[in-house]
C-alpha cells in the first residue's frame, strides 16, 4: 500500500476512535492513564532493550551527544513518564464543562461546552518519553492522536505506541486513540500533513526546521513555536537587589531553554548604580556581556553589541545589554527584536508596571518576577504538551485545556426564529 | 513590482498597524466606528457609483442574478451597514479583559488576559458589505486587517476601503490598519497566504471551492466554514405540536441558509402521529419529501431517499427523512452523515436531552429549539463574522471575542524558579 492510502486509513480510524473517545467519561480516561502507568512498568524490561537497540544504532550512525541524551530513556525520565501518568489521571476532566450560560430575550439559554478537538496529529523529534507524554494528554482531553517521532527512536516509539494501545483496550477504550505512524521517511509526513479530513490539529515538536517545514505544507492548523527572545525590562524604581536576583535567575539557572533571559533592558536612570552591581554577579557565573554603547561606557570589559546580537536566541551563557531611555523604548525594542514569548519588568510603580503588562504582547508577560516561570506546570496548568507562540487557539503553555475546544449549546422550550 | 514584493510590503505594513493598535483604547477604536458610518453616510454618492460601475460591468459578463444580488449594495444593505457600525461601536471591548486568574504556591499570582490577534486576513466573494463588515469587527477587537475582495466588486471595494482608511486616520488610529489588496489575480492570493510571517489567521468567506483553496495553500491557520447539513431528532416524548413549529421553521423559514434543517430523524415511537401530521404542514408550504423506506410506508407519497440524501445540503425546499429506533441511532446517522453544524433534538425526557447535548459533537446543540438560531446575532454575540465549523480556536458563529486571543499574565513580588 502506498504512503497516501496508509496514512488515510489510519486517519479514518483516528477519527472513528475520537467519536468515543469525545463521550467517554472522566472515570473512563483517568484508569485508563493510570492502566497505562501500571503496564509500562511492567513491562520496563522490554521498554529498555528497545531503547537499547535505539541508541546502538545511533551511537553507530555517531548521532550528537545531546541528540543521544534525548533519546535515552533513563530511570529518571522513565520514572517521570510514570508520575507525569499518575499526576494527569488525578487532574480534573475538561471536557463538558460548561465555560459560560446567559439567556437570550426570546428566553433561549445560551452556553458554551468545552469539548474534545477531536484528532490531534504531533511531529516530534527522537524523544520517546514525548510518545508517552503527548498521548496521555490528549487522552485526558478525549482526543485522539496519531504520532510521529523520529527516525532514531523508531523501536522505543513502537514498544511504547503498543502499551498505550494495549493500556487503552484494556479499560474498553479504542486502541486506535492511540497510532503510532511508523514509516519513516518524509513523504509520510507529507501525506498526514495533507489530512485535513481526518486530523483537527498539527502540533510539531522540535528544532525551527521542524516547525517550518510542517507549518509550510500543513493544510490543518498548526500549533507551533518558535524561538524565544526573552527580555528583562529594569525600570528607573526598581528594587535593584529584587532586579539582581531575577536576572541572574532568568539567565543564569538554565541558559539553554526557551524562557531564558537574552537581553536585558536597563533604563537610564537605573544603569549606572545597577550595571556594575549586576555586571559582577554575571562575571562570577561566567556570563558573557554584550553591549550597547552606553552599556559599555558604564562596563568597560563589555563586548559591543552588534544588530544581530539583538536578534539572537543564544541558549548559552551569553546576555545582550541595552541602556533605554524610558519604558516606551524598551516596549519598542521588545516588539522590534522579540520573539513574543516571555518578557518581564521589574519595578516598584504601579502605573508603568500596568502598561508594560497592557502594551507588551508576549506569551507571557511578568512584573517582578523571573522569564523562567514560562512553563505549563510553574504557571500551574498542571502538565504541558509545549509553548506556543503564535496567537490563535493557544499562546504560551499549552496544558490539557488546550486541547479542547468550545461548542454551543441551547436550552429552548419551542423557540423559532422569526 | 512583482505580487510577492507587493504582498510582504502590505504585510510589513499590516504588522506595524497591529501595533498601534493593539495599544488603542476603547474609547478610540469606538470613535473609529463612528466615524467609518459618518464618512459613509457623507460620501453615499460616490460609493453607489462605484457600485453601479461594477454592476454594470457584471451584467456585461452576464453574471448570475444571486451573483449580482450580492454586488449590489441597496439601500437596505447600506442601512445595514451603518447601523452595524453604530452597535458594534456599543458593545464593550474584548481586549484587556482578564478572563481568569488564580494564584500558585509561591505567591505568583497568575492569569490570562485577552489580546487581539494581530493581522486578520480575509478573502471574500464580490460582496462589498463584507469589506465594511469585516473590517469593523478586526477594527474593534484590536487588530490590523488585510482584505481581498472578490474582482466583480473592484470598484466598490476601493472606494469603501479609502473610506474606512481616512476614518481611521481621522481619530489618529494607523490607516494601514485596513488594507486592501487591489491586484486581481490569483497569484497575489497564493502570495498572500505565504504571510505567515504577517498574517496571523486568514478567514476566507464564500463558496465550498474558495475555502478548500485557502486551506490548502495557506500557512497561517484557517478559519473555515464548510457545509451545513443540520439535522433536528424528534424523540419518543416529543412535545409534537412544539415538534411541528420547530421543524416548520428550520427547513421553510429560510431554506438557502446553512443552519436549515436538511435531515428529519424521527424515533419509530413517535413516528406513526408525528409523521403525517407534519407531512401535512410540509406540503403546504411545498417542502419535497425523501424518506427511508419505514418513512415511505408512513407517507406513501414521499420519493425514496438514496444514501446521497444523507449527506445532502440542498439548500432548498427539500427534506430527507429518517425513521430511527433509538437516540443512539439518531447520533451515530448525525456522526455518520452530518457537517458538525447543527443539530436540535425536541424531547420532554430530561436524560436524553442531556445526552444529545453532551454527545452531538456540532457548533450548535439544542433541546426544543429551531437550527435556524446558529447565528452570531441570535445567539446574543453582537456581531458575526462568519461561522467556523473546526473546532481550534472558534468553532460556531465567530464574533468579536473570536478575534481576540489570550496571554499569561503574572503579578509577582521577585519571584525566581529553583
Amino acid at each position: 500500500m502506498d504512503h497516501c492510502k496508509i496514512m488515510q486509513e489510519m486517519g479514518k480510524r483516528a477519527r472513528q476512535a475520537s467519536h468515543l473517545m469525545a463521550c467517554a467519561g472522566s472515570s473512563l480516561k483517568r484508569d485508563a492513564l493510570i492502566m497505562m502507568a501500571e503496564v509500562l512498568r511492567q513491562e520496563v524490561d522490554g521498554i529498555q532493550s528497545a531503547n537499547e537497540k535505539d541508541i546502538l544504532a545511533a551511537k553507530q550512525k555517531n548521532l550528537a551527544k545531546a541528540k543521544l541524551d534525548r533519546l535515552r530513556l533513563s530511570d529518571k525520565v522513565f520514572d517521570e513518564m510514570i508520575s507525569g501518568l499518575h499526576e494527569l489521571a488525578l487532574l480534573p476532566d475538561p471536557v463538558g464543562e460548561i465555560t459560560r450560560m446567559w439567556t437570550r430575550p426570546n428566553g433561549l439559554r445560551v452556553g458554551r461546552m468545552r469539548i474534545p478537538l477531536g484528532v490531534v496529529g504531533i511531529i516530534y523529534e527522537s524523544r520517546p518519553n514525548v510518545t508517552v507524554d503527548s498521548a496521555a494528554l490528549c487522552i485526558k482531553a478525549g482526543n485522539a492522536v496519531m504520532l510521529r517521532g523520529g527516525s532514531e527512536s523508531f523501536h522505543s516509539n513502537q514498544c511504547l505506541a503498543a502499551i498505550l494501545r494495549k493500556s487503552l483496550a484494556a479499560v474498553n477504550l479504542p486502541a486506535d486513540a492511540v497510532q503510532l505512524v511508523e514509516t519513516i521517511d518524509r513523504e509520510a509526513i507529507l501525506e498526514m500533513l495533507k489530512l485535513d479530513d481526518f486530523i483537527d490539529v498539527m502540533i510539531p515538536r522540535g528544532g525551527e526546521e521542524l516547525i517550518r517545514f510542517v507549518a509550510e505544507h500543513a493544510r490543518m492548523p498548526v500549533l507551533k513555536h518558535y524561538k524565544g527572545v526573552c527580555h528583562i525590562y529594569v525600570d528607573a524604581d526598581a528594587d535593584l537587589n529584587m532586579a539582581k536576583e531575577i536576572c541572574l535567575n532568568a539567565k543564569v539557572q538554565r541558559p539553554g531553554v526557551c524562557n531564558a533571559m537574552e537581553t536585558l533592558l536597563v533604563h537610564q536612570g537605573a544603569a549606572g548604580s545597577f550595571l556594575p552591581f549586576m555586571a559582577d554577579a554575571f562575571h562570577k557565573t561566567g556570563v558573557e556581556l554584550r553591549g550597547c554603547e552606553r552599556t559599555r561606557s558604564l562596563l568597560p570589559d563589555c563586548l559591543p553589541a552588534t544588530e544581530a546580537d539583538w536578534y539572537a536566541e543564544y541558549l548559552d551563557l551569553i546576555l545582550a545589554i541595552r541602556i533605554v531611555d524610558d519604558l516606551e523604548e524598551a516596549i519598542r525594542h521588545i516588539s522590534t527584536y522579540g520573539s513574543q514569548h516571555t518578557e518581564a519588568i521589574i519595578t516598584q510603580n504601579y502605573e508603568r508596571a500596568h502598561r508594560f503588562l497592557q502594551e507588551v504582547q508576549s506569551s507571557l508577560v511578568l512584573v517582578n518576577a523571573s522569564t523562567r516561570f514560562n512553563d505549563g506546570y510553574q504557571l500551574g496548568l498542571g502538565a504541558e504538551i509545549g509553548i506556543s507562540t503564535s496567537r490563535l487557539h493557544a499562546f504560551g503553555p499549552m496544558g490539557v485545556e488546550e486541547l479542547t475546544g468550545t461548542k454551543f449549546i441551547a436550552f429552548g422550550n419551542g423557540q423559532v426564529r422569526t
